[in-house]
């Protein structure tokens, strides 16, 4: 059995565990940097080993547009061609390609849109995805879906609808789960009714792990952690459960309280090339006046390598200055704070003391920096 | 004596040496990639100390500009700004000041020009760049002087002439070399008469080190050569030399052959920024499509982190994606190459087999990739 999860401690809904894959264990719950291009954007990977990061997430529709997939599976895979040894996930291409690209055509075939790269037309099915996402070589793969606003019950319905088409379509196209393990996405918007609905069908399916998708893209936080009360329960026990495209530190306490096993998001590294520093105490700019000759580091108490290193006054500089290596330690601070903050949650599940955590980081996030 | 000169052994005029520092020894001949801003660019400092990196040099005149030198100064010097403890050496603002600000006024007494950053107007006198230095708090620092072309005679007598009376201001502001070492920068362009001038007038000032300026700005190689063929030996054997911002493999060679210890220049990480490698076979173009598919590394049989992890196909990847990724990993390929190049003389010069070194190095040079 190449994928296998194991849970090995519960706490309430919160659950601490390990989902083995053929690149290695991935100890749960986890937080997976973005790598959108076979890169996450500014850091080697030998730093996000150093940094005890188990998972990445790269995109189908960006790597089928450039290099190409083609061209990635003649280089052995992406593992291979990015140099990262430990598990990937790929998406299925489908959230990319309604939000980046210029859409002509969606019928119940597939979507028919324009690169956004090159402008070329291009056409992908589910069982294109699934294609790209078998010569990507990743882990985990997706099911391709129709990713519509989460408000918006009419579009909801058909969209849902069509999901599930779509994810019959790519159970068809990938029946074996030996190489490359394929989770379900579970739709339906900020509506219970249609996400129970979604959960029960996609378990006809038997996926080895059900992602929940649509959240993050519009709703209030009050109604994704609803969103996840109701929906988490409706997906089986054991098997892992994966919240896309979330990764606010308050967002991955409330999802993990609410028993999600795997994250991922933009956020760290696309906050540092803002200059955006994520901390305990909330968001810092970092190019604030007030740290031009701040020796302390950017979070005080902080292991990683920027913060053992550089003062907030150089990190400053770099930023004002537009130089690589500010983006970089930047980049490094918020993808361990992130990486260390969900260890700490499953430490906490281990030692059964997640409800102290959850209320102390909540009450400390509050405060703001 | 906090600095003192090693030979430890020559091989015709090249010579293996250590130059010790307060911040440890250079190992020489040495080649110092250039952190203009207070960072090699795209490279942190723990990968240059991988990668034996033993110098780097700073800009006075970006420093001073931003974040301002009494503002490093109280963040403790530029070792501890910028986390590089080994040694550093800055410029003395004068070569940025005629090459990138706008000149206003040029007098005997210093130089009055607007700021490239924000327009202000400033001006540096030698005594400033002293001070400037001082408070940068490098381990080698340089007497400030007047950058003028090397071909034309008339120009240059009086610019020598000028170099020389800022020399003495310098000398007179800086005149204990315990904590800082100020070098004396030789001018006079491809003339004999007006090098052996400078050489002789500066060694009045007895500084613990001498650069060779104004070279590598518009003659050709064979004059740059002929020109370190009569400066050179007219320069004290047992103090350091060192010819400002040369660091072209060939130059290299050619530099130490004639009695070179220490060289700068930004072209490991600019010609990285634009996506060039270089290599024993000159320099490649990593954009090119032949390297699509391509699973050999940069330079095979380079031991650098590029080398050992990437391929070709995925450096090519990056920088057509425009990674971030792609100018770090080609900036620690051609720094590491310059690096080993120019330890592998230090080595050959010990060994005694400095001449077949030179002779094969630029024989396969020549062949280009």
């Amino acid at each position: 059995m190449p994928f296998y999860f194991e849970i090995i401690k519960t706490q309430g809904r919160a659950r601490a565990g390990i989902f083995h894959t053929p690149h290695g264990p991935i100890p749960t719950p986890v937080f997976a940097p973005v790598g959108t291009q076979a890169t996450v954007k500014a850091v080697p990977p030998r730093d996000l080993m150093e940094m005890s990061v188990s998972l990445i997430l790269a995109n189908t529709y960006h790597l089928h547009l450039r290099p190409g997939d083609e061209l990635v599976r003649e280089m052995g895979g992406l593992h291979s061609f990015m140099a990262w040894p430990r598990p990937i996930l790929t998406d299925s291409g489908g959230f990319q390609v309604f939000s980046l690209a210029e859409i002509n055509k969606i019928d119940d075939d597939g979507v028919t849109f324009r690169s956004h790269i090159d402008g070329s037309k291009r056409r992908l099915t589910p069982e294109d995805s699934m294609c790209i996402q078998e010569n990507l070589g990743a882990d985990i793969i997706m099911a391709f879906d129709e990713c519509a606003t989460p408000t918006d019950r009419t579009v909801l319905e058909r969209s849902v609808a069509r999901t599930h088409q779509w994810a019959v379509r790519c159970r068809e196209a990938h029946p074996d789960d030996n190489q490359q393990a394929l989770f379900g996405i579970v739709q339906g918007g900020i509506f219970e009714d249609l996400r129970l609905q979604s959960a029960a069908f996609l378990q006809t399916l038997d996926f080895p792990g059900y992602a929940i998708g649509g959240l993050a893209v519009g709703e209030t936080k009050a109604e994704m952690y609803t969103t996840l009360d109701y929906t988490v329960p409706a997906l089986p026990e054991d098997k892992p459960r994966y919240l896309m495209g979330v990764g606010e530190p308050d967002d991955l306490v409330e999802g993990i309280y609410r028993g999600v096993d795997i994250f991922d998001c933009v956020i760290p590294t696309r906050l540092a090339r803002h200059g955006s520093a994520m901390t305990g105490q909330g968001r810092i700019n970092m190019k604030r006046l007030a740290f031009a000759t701040d020796h302390q580091p950017v979070e005080p108490g902080c292991t990683c390598y920027c913060c053992t290193h550089f003062s907030r006054a150089y990190i400053r500089h770099l930023l004002k200055a537009d130089e690589i290596l500010g983006a970089y330690l930047l980049s490094i601070h918020n993808i361990h704070f992130l990486t260390r903050h969900v260890q700490a949650m499953r430490d906490a599940i281990i030692a059964g003391t997640f409800p102290a955590y959850r209320e102390t980081f909540l009450r400390q996030y509050a405060q703001k920096a």
